[in-house]
């Protein structure tokens, strides 16, 4: 079984890894734009081979892993449009990749079997991957119509060898879900370290941060490319999700502007109670 | 040395059980609302008695640590009018604070050094009280011009005791700082689990949610009283802080509806490396 993955970065090279130990690939051959990335990617033995371009990787390849930031899908699924090779993904939005596939792959889109793994860290590139990054975690599978039995099983088996939990979803319903507790939070952490790190006074209000600045803000270390085309691509479900935050927001203002300590503490209480919840239960 | 600790929880717990270990009290009684907190605090060993009310616990204790809510503060600096003990506290917020001292204090305002830790946790009450919680953490004191260079001395020494980085700041400047790195961020946390708890799929949505939303919203769990306190005693603060950070997001808002991938990737760029290096240095 030879494996090809497009952007050897976390998620790609966690993929390999994942697979290489599970023993359900035998070869992994990787594609990057970047030469020092793909360097310590061979060093590490995530992947044995190096293609110059998709095309060329997927050629011999019984499964394509496309990990790369979504804005390049449509170029991949381009380079992919004569390989035979069954397709999967680890784009964090998936009714753009899909209508990219669709449109590059014509006749061919039974092969693509979408998939997002909910598993990242704020760390990037080939350096940062382990055969341990999905275990535990969900991968969510978004199948087409045009997909086969067969093809959403491989897929399936996969990312299950990977130590994941699989499960099916709508990719309507997966970017709606996605934007409201991924893309925005991240977002939102993004939009506070920039309001921080812009005033003139930023130095010593890093000074005074701490534990729950830290934690907060962790994810405003991801990867600015690839959340640069998440929101891109997820613009319309992330807009009205800002939307509905903002309102939110603007309830909390008024609670404080009328010194409403009862109705602050109840938002709070809620909060706290829904949250200690969802940790106990996860 | 005898310590009087008004309010055994988090803070208070700690400072009592730092400066036991550090030798610097030999005898610490508590007051506290909760009779079950205040059993668990006598269990641990964090205090040796239990006082019916503020003003007795003070009557001959050398130091008391005011570290309850801060909406209880002004009824707690009454109780204290008579003790001739120095007073230190742990409150979030500090202008409201040294008002509230001032009015109830009067001339004995000298005796009260204020002081606010920057340590925390989302666990609260004395079962989570820990020697270890302030140590390596910041202190900010923001001393009065009716302290004495004694007895801000006194209580240096004491947070200086448990482990702390002390240093001065103005009380207004504080207030200011605070807003915008802590409660802020505290805020927006449970802004954001509201907004996902109050809807029809939240259970759908939590189910999805992984570690960024676990870190993003950690302090989401922390005490609704003392957070509807400090929201409503740093009201002017933090409106102006809430908006600023509306306007960070309008103009991302601006961004995403573009479709200004570059703006985006820029501004990801600017948070990312700013908290990178503050997280290096830090």
């Amino acid at each position: 079984m030879k494996l090809a993955v497009i952007g050897v970065g976390l998620i790609g090279g966690s993929f390999a890894l994942a697979l290489k130990q599970a023993k359900a690939v035998s070869q992994v051959v990787g594609v990057g734009r970047n030469k020092a990335n793909l360097d310590i990617a061979r060093e590490r033995g995530i992947i044995d081979s190096v293609a110059a371009d998709p095309a060329s990787a997927a050629r011999d390849a019984d499964l394509v892993l496309i990990a790369a930031p979504v804005a390049q899908f449509p170029a991949i699924f381009g380079a992919l449009k004569e390989s035979k090779a069954l397709i999967t993904d680890g784009g964090s939005t998936k009714r753009d990749v899909i209508a990219a596939a669709r449109k590059a792959l014509g006749k061919g889109i039974g092969r693509f079997v979408p998939a997002h793994p909910i598993a990242g860290a704020e760390k990037s590139g080939a350096a940062a991957a382990s055969a341990e990054l999905f275990r535990d975690k969900r991968v969510l599978l978004t199948p087409l119509r045009e997909n086969s039995k067969e093809s959403i099983s491989k897929v399936e088996a996969a990312w299950s060898a990977c130590g994941a939990r699989v499960s099916r979803m709508d990719p309507d319903e997966h970017d709606a879900v996605l934007a409201t507790v991924s893309h925005l939070p991240h977002l939102l952490a993004y939009a506070l370290v920039h309001n921080v790190a812009k005033r003139n006074n930023s130095e010593q209000l890093f000074s005074i941060a701490a534990g729950g600045f830290r934690d907060f803000t962790r994810i405003a270390s991801s990867h600015p490319e690839m959340w640069r085309d998440i929101c891109v691509a997820n613009r319309d479900q992330l807009l009205q999700q800002l939307k509905s935050y903002a309102n939110e927001l603007g309830s909390i203002r008024k609670l404080i502007q009328k010194g409403d300590g009862a109705g602050l503490e109840k938002l709070f209480t809620t909060a706290r109670d829904a949250r200690n919840k969802w940790i106990r239960s996860s």
